[in-house]
């Protein structure tokens, strides 16, 4: 059912986004002229949404929006679609193609003699191929120049993160009612999907739910292992909103008793690395300054090894986007970036903790979305 | 919810296919070795689901399956997901990579020295540049070959798309149940997608609930057009199975009264074009064939320009995949070939219809896994 709400609403969010729409293609043209690119092709997926307010399904048929340095920009659909892309309020000029035609032939004729084109990152092999053999100029990814725009997310979109983000804390707020020892992770995650669309979300994107030592696995899923006493359980859910914005929250908790004392050690460790890099991050810092911030404080108490993955991504209409919180990325932070600070330790075998608030830097510090309590909650 | 069942079955569905996977690779790389290419790539999809039996999610960490020619072939993974790929049962090696490393140089030295690789048709942009700078070798489409193993559908498969038809056809016999004048396309519509899972799907695909007008386009999904009495409704609708298996059936009903008499007309010759695709398609004749037959007898009672649309598209463990039933598609069918014969004539502004079947190719001829009177059906 949540496919078909999907299907229909796709038609009814545009409202949202319009506004913004026609100047995320001015910006993208702009882009483009300043890194010598003659055009932008991109085919259905966050990138088109972005620029469009079309949420295309990815079908076989080409769907691909034509946006050139200068000049008009124009998408292409199959004659099928034309119905869903008018209703969803694209504001450029559509071009349908027939069932028998040569869909890239079309793309070529729109773009014309070109040295250079930029293809969306999520392009298929299939189509980057055949564009390669439609139109003779350089292909270049053109995911970066988009991601630079989406990076920046304008003030509606942080109203939206903000709203996603007090959706999935009111389902941790709850987590009370279904968290408790005796029951399995897949029923306890069975209840939280449903709750994530009852405290207003469309869908459920994922739901963790990794009970004593599923812990250890940062991308354990449900299982049907029965949560004991004293078990720490690691409950990292989000979904999407209405709006199109994604939220993501991770808090961890220990059911029907005490845990491990070592646990309650490596928690404290945990949490005080996550403070510090929400304090840390901001506008003017690099992103992997913040990793290196918690990964120093978490490698200082003995757990270096243990922290196995970055400590975030970016999130918006993608849960995971750039931004990447990650050693290597020297992006300097900026007002109107989105992400997470997640720092984990896993400790095979016996059990695992994460904390993860998706932040939104600002002009002077950062937006925290997530509030809820980031100490080790005690469920009874 | 349904998100979080998807990725939690995900572990529960290798049983149904491992038997197979092995072979499979075996035939993937006797199709290299014939097409003297060195070594295939499949990135997540379908092909690695069939390939592996591993549904992997198409996360931005590199998850690839190296097939070489001749050799062992492996799977590369992050090692946040070594436990979703081992849980998967997937029967090749598995190299996992850490998060700072370079997954793309991973490849390359599993790959080795090499003339010329394939990647699977929808490997995002992103990588198949990455992966043109990490190794040195042509770059083919491995889709066709791929495709040319998936096309011919083995015995679990074949009863598993029947299972699939079975589920489908059930939900189109309780038809009567919502679909009435005076609702909305959306309110039957989410009655319908209930249904779906009820009889046997683990997910909902796609609803179409198309009415009076709406009907004239093809891919409309709903509305919340009310229905009127004498109003035609093409009902196109489909789900996956837990086995990973695709249903697609389009049955075109008249609700609450008599429609306009010239759609009665239009229904029968929509029928009997529909009838002799059916009884033409089978082993040797060409995809293209099929649908000249319906085209012609559609063309013949004047319709020719309403019929907008190819006949029909294969299905699997996607809805949509080869073989194509479209004008230009010289293939041969063959046994264990599976597509949808799916005429429909539409008139804008007015009404449509469309009768949708899965057929499977047969040694000896067709079998049609629908089993829904095709006859125009009155509802009350």
């Amino acid at each position: 059912m949540r496919t078909t709400l999907r299907q229909a609403d796709r038609y009814d969010q545009r409202v949202d986004r319009l506004g913004c729409v026609t100047e995320r293609l001015v910006r993208a043209q702009r882009a483009l002229a300043d890194h010598d690119i003659d055009a932008l092709l991109v085919t259905p997926g966050a990138d088109l949404r972005y620029l469009t307010g079309y949420h295309a399904l990815p079908l076989e048929r080409l769907t691909c929006l034509v946006v050139p340095a200068s000049g008009e920009p124009s998408l292409v659909v199959p004659e099928l679609e034309r119905p869903a892309a008018e209703a969803a309020g694209v504001d450029v000029a559509i071009r349908g193609w027939q069932e028998t035609e040569d869909p890239f032939a079309l793309v070529a004729s729109i773009v014309g003699e070109v040295d250079r084109i930029a293809v969306d990152d999520h392009m298929w092999a299939s189509r980057v191929f055949a564009l390669r053999e439609a139109i003779a100029a350089e292909q270049v990814l053109g995911g970066p120049l988009v991601a630079a725009l989406r990076m920046r997310k304008e003030p509606s979109e942080v109203e939206a993160l903000r709203e996603a983000g007090a959706a999935i804390d009111r389902v941790h707020r709850r987590m009370g009612e279904w968290l408790r020892a005796g029951r399995t992770e897949r029923e306890v995650g069975a209840d939280i999907a449903r709750a994530i669309i009852d405290e207003g979300h469309e869908t459920v994107d994922f739901v963790i739910v990794a009970s004593g030592p599923n812990g250890a696995s940062p991308h354990h899923e449900v299982s049907d292992r029965v949560i004991e006493p004293g078990d720490p359980v690691v409950v990292d859910i989000g979904g999407t909103t209405a709006a199109g914005y994604c939220s993501d929250s991770t808090r961890t908790y220990v059911v029907g008793g005490e845990p491990d004392p070592e646990f309650v050690q490596l928690y404290d460790v945990l949490e005080a690395a996550q403070q510090a890099q929400r304090e840390h991050a901001g506008p003017g810092v690099t992103a992997e300054s913040v990793d290196r911030v918690g990964r120093q404080i978490i490698a200082d108490a003995g757990y270096g090894d243990a922290f196995v993955h970055r400590t975030g991504h970016g999130i918006g209409q993608e849960t995971h986007e750039e931004p990447y919180i990650v050693e290597g990325n020297t992006l300097m932070l900026a007002a109107g970036m989105a992400f997470s600070i997640e720092p984990g330790i896993y400790l095979p075998g016996r059990f695992g903790a994460r904390i993860e608030d998706i932040a939104i830097c600002t002009e002077d510090g950062l937006d925290v979305v997530n509030r809820t309590p980031r100490k080790l909650v005690r469920l009874p």
